[in-house]
């Protein structure tokens, strides 16, 4: 049973400020809680159904788990259905990435669910490290860690001064913008960060002055723009199919 | 001011079976229904605030305008917040399209926002005709349409017996399975029919049986799945690639 402290706990962590607070996030859903498993995050607790306890006992015996119903589990969670599992977890202390390899820079991308699709996209292609500007979305919003279907434990995410980190980079930065070089054709470098603004603003001016190289998406039907994580998949694509 | 006859018609057409009985549509928010313009459907009555029917009057002049308030709108809306302008609309009567050409097909895709984004990303690689299971989301869902970003009036979805349209068609059917040729090594066809299953069961073996060329989208990292719309986006971007 979830106890009154437990609940409150639960609740407490779906806001931003209590997560802070507390330094610790929410993992919800059976698909997400497994995969703690092979992450390097420290679990704290495991809120679960009997029935998930004892299909998983051999892996979740080493975390501190809590037996409830599916009902208190609904009722402690921001999911709206389904929920069989939780568990709260620590926000592991990151520093910012050095700019080598592939990486993804995300300025002023304010929605979780855009932001967890592209950390899902990411982990697809491999990408390990995104840097993104302090105003984008929590990387430990709930609804984030959800759209991430599981692969927010091997994608880091640094909220950080993006401009002064792209100045400092050493490495390409590809812009994506309306007006660029078409990705079909670019030849990428195989290190580089694939910077993506967001739907409404684009890159905003004080990081598109480290741009060094603009791209875009060959556009040939009528729709005027994509989604931001759509775009960030399709040049990750293009990109990989270079540097695979 | 809106009637109370007129709301509950906006209501009912949330609902699939109404808007097969009223063969009427809703197209909800500024953008979408500044589309409507340039788009050959019918359109019935168009509620507006005075500022947006002032703002449009030149172009808003051929339909017929209800002014409301934006509390009024609201209301009568199923989207959450700032909806300046709904529009009712003829369901178009469609016939299934010639099987040429470059084209979708959608097996199960049950998600109105899936189905939503695919049609946004079809228009953007000028992809006119998407055919789909008859148990795939409602193209004319208010969901689907918001989803769209306006890009409902230039693709025309027609749900169908998937399978006996496989069949008969001559052009190449490209499966996307998680195992076949990758997308990045396939020489696409100029004409050709890319089928999408959905995210949890795939393409289902009755239209499996038609797929001339299985292809996949050569994964990286650790993600197991992408979801089905970045999928479409990922692989028409990889034929147009060759196609434009």
């Amino acid at each position: 049973m979830i106890s009154k402290n437990q609940l409150k706990l639960l609740r407490a962590l779906g806001q931003k400020k209590q997560r802070k607070a507390h330094g610790l996030f929410l993992v919800e859903g059976e698909k997400n809680v497994l995969e703690l498993v092979d992450s390097p995050l420290t679990v704290q607790q495991v809120f679960a159904t009997s029935e998930f306890l004892a299909e998983h006992a051999n892996i979740l015996r080493q975390y501190e788990c809590v037996e409830a119903s599916l009902d208190e589990l609904t009722k402690a969670s921001s999911l709206v259905s389904n929920n069989a599992a939780v568990a709260i977890v620590e926000i592991p202390k990151v520093e910012a990435p050095k700019a080598e390899g592939l990486m993804i820079a995300l300025d002023g991308v304010s929605d979780p669910g855009n932001l967890g699709t592209i950390i899902r996209i990411a982990d697809w292609y491999d990408i390990q490290h995104i840097v993104a500007s302090s105003d984008c979305a929590d990387p430990y919003n709930p609804k984030t860690i959800r759209a991430t279907m599981g692969s927010f434990g091997r994608v880091q995410v640094s909220l950080l001064d993006l401009p002064s980190y792209l100045e400092q980079a050493s490495i390409p930065v590809y812009g994506a913008f309306l007006e660029g070089e078409s990705v079909h054709k670019t030849e990428f470098s195989a290190q580089g960060i694939l910077l993506m603004g967001s739907e409404s603003h684009g890159v905003r001016p004080a990081a598109e002055r480290f741009v060094t190289d603009k791209i875009t998406i060959p556009a040939f039907g009528g729709a005027e723009s994509l989604n931001v994580a759509m775009a960030t998949g399709i040049i990750l694509d293009n990109l990989r199919r270079q540097h695979g």
